[in-house]
């Protein structure tokens, strides 16, 4: 058995993680944990989401430092804000820790990144190269060996496993940029209180336009530009990606097909559809992506669905943590 | 043309009165006023609530005391916080304003009802007596007298038209108090951002069991005791009241509707079903009360519809206003 | 390994029940099932229900009779018409299977309650004699020995685990019969087309006033009237149910508790709240009924909610069947 | 007063209609009609959408042929099935009716276009050369002369009225198509029951990739081939279109504001935001098109927003006949 930390743990994403470390068998949750000036510091996590009463009533204790848990466990997980991921992770990892981290702190090895779009200088970039970005289908065999993992962000994950097989294939025409239109559910802005996702005044919109910091986290692992729009949709949870390609000359729908098999048709957690695309549906609550798409002549239309909270977040965690120690990469995800 | 100012405009019911005053061939509106100390301050109220972009373009002007405002104009609004009517409208009153109060601040003349149920000491008891209660369809007289009208609660509008007409016609069993379970919608909580009503946390379920001062309310203009569960929806607006009662032996299924026929057949704002219950749909953006029944023994069903924004709130304001000023009433609602 | 049939599969609680099953270290689905007439016959489970695609890819077959598969499985989930249910149960019955009927047709020893409410006369009232009502918290002990349990309807279970502690402790007075409010999602209509269940139709409305079959189900089985009146939600599932009773004079609000504790402390599905009420987002996608409540003086208001497809119908399913096969009671459920 | 004729008035599109001719001044409502078989034929528009109780009360009249109708009004609403348009209008139009159509019968000026898209053959040659194409803002002089006015479909309105600015202004790079992005309310699928567009089905999806018919409407009337991917969206009402465009090199931000406010300065239903994005909320109820806008380098992002049911059909509608009829354009839609 594993001792697992989560720090985070009263958020959307922290109580996924909850739910499923509660069921795995070689997992102990030592502690949840929030930051010492969190208002939910000292309640149960059954407080704050009473679907979890009797499941997981655990207390979520204040943080003050990594140094309090550090060697009582075996494995973190970093459901925090992105200055705080950054601030806390080195101690633990000096510890010995495994951690995944959720936020953006370790994503992108490159630290005018961080000045640019998330507004701190990084400080640790002894930690930022050794980070693995915990694309699961892709970085396998990195993630197997890492003691840092960055686990993905929502939409850089649908985007990027729609779009890597084609890029890595050299399937598209690289004069035009794949123009990536994706919708997110209300529960990727968080759960703290705000006008903007109050219930009232939700409808959908795209925001971000051409500044989104999603946008570089997808171009610098994907290696190649694209164009982002995010939008904010009427729904909680859920992302769908609709993505818009051109192919070289030539290619046909058959090579897209198979370019999709070769990536996927041994990864238990990407769906890939033979025929017809995805409804968000088919990924609310599952850890899967799902992909589907259809060619005209030299146009193409990926979509991408998942759930923002599991594969775009949580339950990418866990199969990382699972490859990590050589766990069912499935192991109580399904 | 009445001048006429709206205080709180910001805020959902404020939105509703200004889209209404604005089309009102009687009325011009002077201003559109925030507290003070409101973020929304200077902002246009079409900044905020942008399906009014090229219809209410009007500045939100801060307001620091009634007086900048109370000899500019004949007719004030106030769709703002219950401490806030209470310390505004007398200033109003005496520069001989009339003033429509949206809040609780003068709806029952009782000074320790504001003790109990609203947490402060009135001061202004001299307006308390004269402020007329405005539930448009019984009160119309001394509405068309009033100086100071005191617009009726959400859920006390569509409790009271749903079981007036059957108290006052003395059809109900007195040993059994009837019981109104009420659901209403997220604005009925307001603007102001709050992880109660955020998007992803809202679903439905009762509140302040036993305790909601709309409960006090309607037992003191109702004048018969009941028992009241409000209930939050996951739905934006409106108000549903499913309403529980024991008819006095021998009442009949037409007693009860000849009590609602002689009640409202010549108002034009309540619309009662001579078969079936109203969905909250038929009254959703609507300036409507919809009643229906059911009878089975001594057994009587009420259901009473209506938008809490509309009915429940801006229009019954408005309606009061074109009582109050002789125009038609439901001039600028339909 | 106990082999399982699911007939009915490709309806809501058809899904749920393939997906607990699916999931259960002791049962094998052996076929899933819809009538011959079905136009879903011959997909895939995961082709109408896509979050399935790779989990449960089964077909539906066509079902002409219950003796093509009567020998083949020990078990039978019959998620199906009250009038299918009640022509397929005894032949499977008969061939020693152990039916688990998620209709009405077995629920009430009454056959005029069948004529009357379900307009259909009940030829089998040899089994409707041994047919175990399957309110797994209470029948328990019965349903051990079962070979046909009826489950409950999503309504009665809620409105039943909330007041029988209630009327078996005599707690309630009996003048005053129990006024049950109850909101349902849309998915209790089932998966068929209609107007009535149309994405731009659906409002808050009560429906089914003063006949509504569930109400002498729950009579039947609580063994006291009641007044029910469900309501249609604008949410694709769970139920909450708002319940006002009378209480005996004297009783008090400890002994509601201890009427509470004594019926579930030692039941791992229903979730008694020391304080507060439920919110339906408590038990959405859950296996429990969660159950709070607050008294003033005389009166008690009871709040129940669950998910209705899940502790209303399939998770009670398997629930019995883990009683009844002495699995443990949450096997495959939490 | 005109008197009109509104055939399909049971639809939402017919009651939008209903609700904006009742109030204009000009306007008599003759009668309602629907298709002889309709079984709402008979009923009461405010029994099918109770909102109108009170306000549109008129009887849904069988309408067997045009002959019962044509001399008795001046001008015909078809919110009518494709072929049912087809086969209706020239009957109206030979008695001299004007006819303002809502469907696609008269679109397109290419009997092809009818037989691959609509899957039948059109037989009026002479009235598809007459009919003018009702994009208000760009037809203005000709819809003043029409008598039959083929009012544009929902997506082919938000999109032609972001992109005709820029393709007339000759301000986007012509190898790259544009890619439309749009996502619909479910309204947009008519109100027959359909599993599809019930409520525990719907959820974010993209359907009708490369072979939606409004693709082809957008092309013949924009004058420039695009990329258009249709999504169904889990809200009742409002399309959103995101448009990703490449501009010409050298063609600034400012050009593009340039383009919009020559278009649309004094264009009373298009809102051209000087900053900013539209949300879909802006929009809903109302009779606007929102269009806002970003450009980064050569990348240009455009979103237009609407109601689909209003400037996506039955505003749009009234607003072609107040020009038409020399009424004010916005006459009743504000």
């Amino acid at each position: 058995m594993l001792n697992t930390l989560i720090v985070g743990a009263s958020g959307y994403a922290g109580v996924e993680l909850a739910t499923f470390l509660n069921r795995h068998p070689h997992m102990n949750i030592t502690a949840l944990a929030v930051s010492a000036q969190s208002p939910d510091a000292g309640k149960r996590l059954s407080d704050l989401h009473p679907q979890l009463k009797g499941v997981v009533d655990l207390p979520l204790q204040p943080l003050s430092s990594a140094a309090e848990w550090a060697d009582k466990v075996d494995v973190v997980f970093l459901a925090t804000a992105h200055e705080v991921s950054h601030d806390l992770a080195p101690a633990f990892l000096d510890a010995g820790c495994v951690v995944f981290d959720l936020s953006g702190a370790f994503r992108v090895n490159d630290s005018e990144f961080y000045q640019r779009y998330y507004g701190f200088t990084h400080q640790h970039g002894d930690w930022l190269d050794k980070a693995v970005y915990g694309l699961a289908e892709w970085n396998h065999d990195k993630v197997k060996e890492a003691q840092l993992v960055a686990v993905p962000g929502c939409y850089p994950t649908a985007a990027q496993l729609a779009l890597k097989p084609l890029v890595d294939g050299e399937l598209l025409n690289a004069d035009q940029w794949p123009v990536i239109n994706a919708t997110s559910g209300v529960s990727g802005a968080g759960r703290k209180a705000s006008v903007t996702t109050s219930f009232c005044e939700v409808s959908l919109q795209p925001y971000g336009l051409f500044t989104h910091r999603h946008h570089p986290e997808i171009v610098a692992h994907l290696g190649a530009p694209v164009i982002f729009t995010p939008h904010l949709g009427n729904f909680p949870r859920g992302i769908l990606a609709t993505i818009t390609c051109r192919l070289k000359p030539g290619v046909s729908h058959d090579d897209v097909a198979a370019a999709f098999h070769r990536a996927y048709h041994d990864k238990p957690l990407v769906r890939v559809y033979e025929q017809g695309v995805p409804a968000l549906k088919a990924v609310i609550g599952q850890p899967f992506c799902d992909i589907g798409f259809a060619v005209q002549g030299e146009h193409l239309i990926v979509v991408a669905a998942e759930d923002n909270l599991l594969k775009g977040a949580a339950s990418q965690a866990v199969q990382c943590m699972n490859i990590r120690f050589g766990f069912p990469e499935t192991q109580s995800l399904i």
